[in-house]
């Protein structure tokens, strides 16, 4: 399993921001090899974490062509400041309800 | 590099949670290997990322006596579920002022 951890600070020219990551998500969780995606956070500090089988789902997902022109509007608008990191999952593990942890499940 | 992502849903007894919080983010900045480390979220779901220059550094933060305090309160007490992945960071890039990204500098 791999997890994806974008961590941002967003712009402040949040016009059509909300439509967008709607649809984002939307079309993530079509993807093929699409675990799971949890986000928090705020303005100044957010965080974006998605779970893949394997690496070849993250390429096939950077190259969908609305995520495409969705990661351009990032750039040019959205986000002052990102990162990103590509991370394989060594050890997973949980506590409490298996039912929170789609991840795992 | 490696990354720790602890997502979390919190119990309503919190008394004496943020002083922990606050202790153990200074202790852990104190390990050797510790490179960074964001929160965010709320009561019902929140993450915390740390990053680390190897797997011993996070082995030996896991061991610290006044961590391995922390863990059993927050299992016993602060905790209603989380999740935890020790990740391997295989990829890492930004996008904007460098001084947001303490990992990359």
């Amino acid at each position: 399993m791999f997890a994806v951890i974008f961590t941002r600070r967003m712009s402040d020219d949040l016009e059509g921001y909300d439509a967008m990551a709607v649809r984002m998500l939307e079309l993530a969780e079509q993807q093929d090899g699409f675990i799971a995606f949890n986000s928090m956070g705020d303005k100044n500090l957010g965080v974006a974490i998605s779970y893949w089988k394997d690496l070849n789902s993250i390429k096939a997902w950077k190259q969908n062509i609305e995520h495409l022109e969705a990661q351009r509007l990032g750039r040019s608008k959205f986000y002052r400041d990102f990162s990103l990191q590509i991370c394989r999952v060594e050890k997973s593990y949980c506590f409490g309800d298996p039912d929170y942890h789609p991840i795992l499940s």
